[in-house]
């Protein structure tokens, strides 16, 4: 299942509608770098690889509809495409790693403007693929980290959903799975967008994987009795110190795993380690809509009273001492992240 | 605003339907003790100081009700309706506070069936006049830790709506804001069954105190961010070393204000306090439907896969150690436990 992917018969960016998801599985065809960004910036599709591949396709689909003729024309056409994708979201990391990873390709590619257009493509291409690629490694690389009997608790939805395929922390799950190991997946819900519920429980009825669905302040419960082993989950971007920016609710997840000893995952590609970034406070919060916290009903009915407010951050930071590993695709960074995540970044990471 | 009252003209129980609020205020009209039960084991009434004047209110319907003419076959009829009560929900233990304290003044009152009939249904008022001194004087005693200016996170529902007036941990912020403080109010949703959102943000409007409602896993953005500075719940259960069983996510939310130095309050009427019980993982927890988690809609819409699975505890266990204080009508109790919980129930807390 691939989460996105180039239409070259018609020049056109495919990817899954999430918003749909599970009721209808259906893709997208965008045409402009304006739709992908707004895909991003609704949601319709999430997830930090999935975001950083969309926005190279985003910057391959300004450079095929713009106009211009000579090379510097077009760089400037893409500089200003990259300036609208990098504002669809502003805490997942790879979408400005992306942006500037296929906008360095252009700058120093010779020739001229087609000579560009194609190499922006080409890059484009080459991130999906490598993403795939990426995530598989991750995914066996984890799920040395999972037991046979492993009851797992996953925040948010981190599969092929939120990738090009596979993913991230639901990826080591499935990889786990494939290998022959009985694992049963307690699915946070991962209110308000419910992401978790929505996508995750979706994927793993595909994958075969048991699991059931629970309300994100149940995870302590099921952690304190001894009914969950491990917590798992991706994140959106790693401050160099370990620190780990996720979905909300990430961090009181990872304090009920402390509080009971057990193990909490981080799994990312090292395209979402922020080396730049000294510590967890650094990174930007996001703070979305309130109606995403108060448009919700139970039976048909609403059940919030009118005119309430609702306050929506979408991420919070993990302190890395709450953080057992770092899963990567270049192996598992363990403390002092300080040191291990450079090695992660470099491909120099032992075991 | 009472939550639940005799009617002595039609001798029936009068109590609000929570599952119809916040859209209507509407009162169900309880004849039989069975009918009481139904509503507890169906949350129509919820809060364990509100259950237990409910249950109180059941005996005194079963008294009614009874055809019983003599003393030992009314006595019978009581017992049998206490033992259907006390199975309608397993976790608070007002419910079995409220049943045992009723019944041991119908088995100490002299007389007849009529004398025993008039005793039951006047303990029954008193646990609900009672109820509404202690929640009062609870509300008094615990706004002497809410300080103006403070932003204090509120778990579940707690209010008037959990007791017959005033309520626990909603009670004291109440009691607060009309003392003059500016507090600010950051709701939990509380799911699976949206207490936050549903009824504490109802209150809260009655109230006129501001407020916001946010995701249960967003609690520890606020504390770690300096956003929000106390956290304060109710409770089903204390055992005697200070652990509180209460809403599912109060361990979680309790953590979080740990690992940020944000004292956690827990308020309880001395009724709520299980002195034979040495510790919290003696206390039952209740686990309820999976259509409690599953049967949400987001914009109208299904969210969740067709056959997906949940599980759904509706209690945790907060260990005592992350209790700051115990607020009780007799004072606020303070570690170590063990010593000022005894002295709470017996009327003897110093300070």
């Amino acid at each position: 299942m691939r989460t996105i992917y180039w239409d070259s018969g018609q020049d056109e960016v495919h990817l899954i509608d999430q918003r749909l998801l599970p009721g209808e599985l259906h893709y997208l065809a965008l045409r402009d770098y304006r739709e992908v960004a707004d895909a991003i910036r609704q949601m319709a599709i999430r997830g930090a690889p999935a975001i950083g591949a969309a926005a190279a396709f985003g910057l391959a689909l300004a450079a095929r509809r713009s106009r211009a003729t000579a090379r510097e024309a077009l760089l400037h056409d893409l500089q200003q495409a990259a300036g609208v994708l990098r504002q669809s979201r502003p805490t997942a990391v790879n979408l400005g790693w992306a942006l500037q990873r296929t906008l360095k390709v252009a700058e120093e590619t010779e020739g001229g403007a087609d000579e560009l257009r194609a190499a922006v493509l080409d890059e484009a291409l080459r991130i999906a693929e490598e993403d795939v690629a990426i995530n598989k490694r991750m995914a066996e690389h984890g799920a040395a980290l999972i037991d046979d009997g492993d009851t797992v608790i996953h925040h948010c939805n981190t599969g092929s959903l939120a990738a090009v395929d596979w993913g991230t922390a639901l990826g080591v799950l499935r990889m786990a799975h494939e290998q022959g190991k009985r694992i049963h997946v307690l699915v946070d819900e991962t209110r308000p967008r419910l992401q978790g519920a929505r996508l995750t429980a979706w994927e793993l009825e595909q994958y075969g994987i048991p699991y059931a669905i629970i309300s994100d302040g149940a995870a302590g419960y099921f952690l304190s009795t001894g009914q969950a082993h491990k917590v798992i989950f991706g994140a959106d971007r790693v401050a160099a110190n370990g620190d780990v920016a996720n979905k909300i609710g990430t961090y009181m997840l990872a304090l009920a795993a402390n509080d009971n000893q057990a193990p909490a995952y981080a799994v990312v590609p090292t395209s979402t380690i922020d080396l730049s970034l000294a510590e967890g406070k650094q990174i930007p919060i996001e703070e979305r809509e309130p109606g995403e916290v108060l448009n919700i009903q139970v039976g048909g009915q609403a059940v919030i009273p009118a005119g309430a407010t609702a306050r929506n951050p979408a991420f919070d930071i993990t302190p890395h001492r709450l953080v057992t590993a770092i899963v990567t695709e270049n192996g598992i960074a363990r403390p002092p992240y300080s040191s291990s995540l450079r090695a992660a970044v470099a491909g120099k990471l032992a075991g």
